[in-house]
């Protein structure tokens, strides 16, 4: 392997795996690093000089590749397009800057003919880019669909396995340091927002602005659907996706059914699980740690050492440019989404409401697949109802045409049913 | 991408699936296929030049690429032999001529400075050997592990599922075209040892010899053990596994009981699983069709592509060997091989019996983690013992010394535990 001299951005929890890993390979070189608070004290101190003034890294003109392991929007973004300018390789773990700013990132990287390397964005130490990119390379891709946030899947796993609500479930996280102690851009979606982007970039060539994917997180979720999504062979886990559709591409993160049979379905606690589905192959599951000092420092390095293999090759940039665009993706309208769909009524119990709900159903063109009535107590009783696959803004329509009705409590919940493609 | 002008020698499923992918790239030009039989009806007639002699092919100084699909020892080693010496590079899906000649080929292949590639001649459509070779770049393989033959896992899902015996199930397979009329390769696991000594070339650098890797197939696996593996949390599946140990790389084949909470637990019928464990990633889990038309071409076109974007680097031959070893790998002797163990006794029930068996296990170092008694009859009754890990030889010498006790009816079923890293 060629030798190549490195910088860093950030020594947390994943720099830290990376000094770790780097300290194995005599062929990279880290020289410098650079932290916020030089007075923290370390469980592991770099063999490098170390600063808190991050220019120092990007400025150096002997450092070729610069790793940003620092995370956050600003001034990781700043560093790295001053980097890229001085010509600098750059291995990005920052799911959000590239998210927000990939296509100008990738353009200037191909201006200056350096290349940005990004494994360690998504799902931590699952080697995904690898895969799409070169195992893949027959394959048009048909959609990349996944769990991409453990935080969120240790809580969903929480509340199935224990009863436990949403709230209990989160604190639980919190104490045993799963989740933040602002949760709210795992919870609400965003974390993974920012990965679909990534994912629709990989898979179609160009990124997806955040602001377009359609997001919904999993603070609704109610102990009560995860008890009956079992009971009908699904349990529910929050899904990205990025997946080509007849009308271009759609880019979403929400709740889901998962199939029991589905091997989605048994990815639990903290793990990561993607489905990469191309037409040639059919499905592919890869399942494996999605966060963590050492499985996202592996995908940090891995990349690294990838870098330094390709760099001494004598076009390497014409090798590595051209996988991934400098345009925004378009995507379709939310409510062109087609799924079946799983829907949670909590009504009245008085004769005739389950015709009343088909036939608000049939009046918006939603076929219903199941129609069960669950639980009947005091206050009423829920009904569950799983359709055939409709377009999204049907069932919205349904769902308004349904709140005028004088036998409904409330809606519960409405989540879609993730379909497999190799028999589940 | 590079034009590049390929011959195929086979056009049986994988071939048809392999001209059905090509169709597609234009920078791939199919200029030659050899056939057995050229009177046979096929689904897809390739648009090129059908021979019934493979030398036509082979010897073909336009080719620069040959793919083999034909599958079989003989000819396809000679043919091959004969492309690498007129410097073709070889794509080939053969596992039996990797793991029984692999290193004379590659050693032929790096005086000639071509190259080998073959990602279908494991786990069909799974890209393992890109994730293996860029994505854990930075990780020292600790185990490759997994469920590698579609036909004998179709075989296990089915005697679970339906509580069918062994020949039932064989005989249901043979019937929906999963297993061939001589299934022995597959349910002998001489099928999986040849992928075996592949995933050890990938881990390891060297192919093990098929002889030297310790093989049991399913032929003996009874209804009555997946029953009572389902009652413990395990189910059983025919696990291939090229692993480090203390001692050295271990290599084997054999029945083993996987807990439920595992991705390779709900990996069923006709799929494919395979783990790999790195020093930094923990476990990384891939699931995927193992086998069928376009899976498996899609491993093989995708080597095309991929040698051809590869073949106009300057420095190309540098660049891809070194990878894979031209020796064979030594391997540990599958006595020490150490694993809790599932153990099942048919005995006479009559007092004193556990007492008995858990003083031999204690003789011979064996320490047991559960004994429970099942199923009593009128012939006597099942005693099922799992065990801490443990080396198998003093497994074996425990059972040695229990045939010659009294109680024993019989030995039923001796079964190694699948053991994962990440919690399960």
């Amino acid at each position: 392997m060629a030798r190549v001299v490195v910088g860093m951005l950030g020594l947390g929890t994943v720099g830290t795996g990376v000094v770790r890993l780097l300290n194995d390979h005599k062929a990279v070189t880290l020289k410098r690093v650079a932290v916020r608070d030089l007075r923290k004290e370390r469980t592991l101190v770099p063999r490098c000089a170390i600063t808190d003034k991050a220019e120092d890294v990007v400025e150096d003109p002997e450092i070729e590749v610069l790793i940003e392991v620092m995370g956050g929007e600003h001034p990781a973004l700043e560093l790295i397009v001053k980097a890229l300018e001085s010509r600098k390789h750059v291995v990005t773990a920052n799911k959000e800057v590239l998210a927000k700013h990939g296509p100008d990132l990738f353009k200037l990287a191909r201006e200056k003919e350096v290349a940005i390397f990004f494994e360690a964005s998504v799902a931590g130490g699952i080697p995904l880019i690898s895969t799409i990119q070169k195992g893949l390379e027959a394959n048009q891709i048909e959609s990349v669909r996944g769990i991409l946030n453990g935080t969120t899947n240790f809580i969903l796993s929480d509340m199935e396995q224990q009863g436990e609500t949403f709230n209990q479930a989160l604190a639980k996280a919190q104490k045993l340091g799963f989740a933040e102690a602002d949760p709210t851009s795992d919870v609400e979606g965003f974390d993974v927002a920012y990965k679909v982007s990534i994912l629709s970039a990989l898979a179609y060539g160009n990124f997806v602005k955040p602001d377009d994917i359609y997001r919904r997180g999993i603070t609704h979720v109610d102990a009560a659907d995860l008890k009956h999504a079992r009971e009908f062979g699904y349990r529910i886990k929050l899904i990205g996706r990025a997946e080509r559709t007849n009308g271009g591409v759609a880019a979403r993160v929400e709740p889901c059914l998962v199939p029991l049979d589905h091997p989605l379905a048994s990815v639990s606690g903290s793990m990561n699980g993607i489905v990469v589905t191309g037409h040639a192959v059919g499905e592919l599951t890869l399942v494996g740690p999605g966060a963590g000092e050492l499985p996202t420092a592996s995908a940090v390095v891995g990349d690294v050492i990838n870098l330094a293999s390709a760099l001494k090759l004598q076009d390497f940039a014409s090798y590595f440019h051209g996988e991934i665009g400098v345009d925004w993706q378009s995507v379709v309208s939310a409510d062109q989404w087609i799924s079946p769909y799983y829907i949670r009524l909590e009504v009245e119990d008085h004769p005739g409401v389950i015709g009343r709900i088909g036939s608000i159903f049939g009046a918006n063109q939603v076929s219903i697949q199941s129609i069960i009535q669950r639980g009947v107590a005091e206050q009423g009783a829920s009904i569950v109802i799983l359709t055939q696959p409709v377009a999204a803004g049907q069932v919205d329509k349904a769902m308004e045409m349904m709140k005028s009705e004088d036998f409904l409590v409330k809606v519960g919940t409405c989540l879609a049913i993730f379909e497999g493609r190799n028999g589940s």
